[in-house]
């Protein structure tokens, strides 16, 4: 039963995250994937384009964490430099690979732009490649470091080949919700209980607020299918015991 | 001209946003608040409801940058120790906070669950209270360390009372967007350049894909109005160097 958790650190990288411009979405899509192959999000940081903050960054996680996947930064730009500082940290030579060499030259272009769309081919010395099923350049890996676009669809894409023969997980964590028209107050000292007497899974609460009242989705997340199943009947007698009806979630 | 740039860093916490299960929005917002009060975004992390983690993070991050903020855990349940971890990390007492005690009680409840909603009422000794629109609890500050909820409209409510007499940043960071359908790969050698000539701002490009088209948008982003319109002008005469049209950004 006590299987050692498998953890996984997310590093976001683009100052038009940071300013807000853009908002993030591959996060929560990205805790999905990695959830289905064993490895839970243990951490995010989002960082601006800045080499000596990616540097370290990456260094401090990818010794803290099994696995660590970046977004970002991988562009034809100036400010594209994900790839530069991955070698930096690696301490290895930025090279061309000529898998994704060949990707970039399938699409013509005059001379200087095709120069700038071939610095989307730099990886570090060593990085094995991420397909890439959009058809543009791949992502890559090097160590346990796993180097992706930005661009959502682009990064889903890459991320859907991402499986088990280079990230060796533990179980997939599942989750289950009850919902009901109770304050989280209400429920706060039973809810308290019961994660008391299930210390290896976790008990949360989220507030909702909707026209028709407020109320508290009651989330349980764990490893053992039918531990789960027995959690959230306890749950669900709960909720009656407040003289409220138990339902399926509200988001 | 050499203003110091004063920075800002969020802490995310909640394990709803790392599992997935919840899209964050209020780093997009609080870096719109922070940028009106001259503090810019340097950096954000998203960390579990684990108290050893929010500590050793809370602790590194308040030295690091000039302004912390952080969003979760400070409701009525079990999992919310944002409050304790707080106190912990300045290392003193946590207290209730007789002013939120008071708005607290203005809403009846039965004993046991007035004590659950009571738990909202602890802040570390020596804090000060940051106003709550919404009417329900405060949140609060201690030393550079803003402790805000999770709830968006809470935590929206609560950053519209930021102001100057709190917060000493730098000149707000404008920002001027112009787009084309180009590639970023068509646009990148003379984008460089721009860059170049102007090291005080960040220029940036962002890909954009739509039914009529790809394109790019050019974001520069700086403090002073004057460069910016002068270096929009520069990027409008690239574009039209290239055969495209300028136009107004796209999101």
């Amino acid at each position: 039963m006590a299987q050692k958790t498998v953890t996984g650190c997310m590093i976001i990288i683009g100052n038009e995250i940071l300013s807000g411009r853009t908002q993030d979405t591959n996060l929560a899509h990205l805790a999905g994937v990695l959830n289905e192959l064993g490895v839970r999000m243990a951490e995010a940081r989002v960082i601006p384009d800045i080499e000596a903050v990616i540097v370290a960054t990456l260094n401090e996680c990818r010794a803290k964490f099994d696995y660590v996947f970046t977004t970002g930064g991988i562009g034809p730009t100036h400010d594209d430099i994900t790839a530069a500082c991955i070698a930096r940290a690696f301490n290895v030579e930025l090279i061309y690979h000529p898998d994704i060499v060949e990707v970039i030259k399938r699409r013509q272009a005059p001379p200087d732009v095709m120069d700038s769309r071939l610095l989307m081919a730099r990886v570090p010395e060593g990085a094995t490649l991420i397909d890439n099923p959009t058809g543009g350049p791949q992502g890559f890996q090097i160590g346990n470091v796993f180097v992706m676009a930005g661009v959502p669809a682009v990064m889903q894409a890459m991320a859907s080949t991402l499986d088990q023969t280079r990230i060796q997980g533990g179980l997939p964590v599942r989750s289950r919700t009850i919902g009901a028209f109770l304050g989280e107050s209400t429920v706060a000292a039973a809810l308290s209980a019961i994660q008391d007497q299930h210390p290896d899974v976790d008990v949360g609460s989220y507030p909702f607020y909707r026209a028709d009242g407020y109320g508290t989705n009651l989330v349980v997340r764990g490893t053992d299918e039918l531990e789960l199943e027995a959690i959230k009947e306890k749950l669900r007698l709960m909720i009656v015991s407040f003289g409220a009806e138990a339902f399926e979630p509200v988001r």
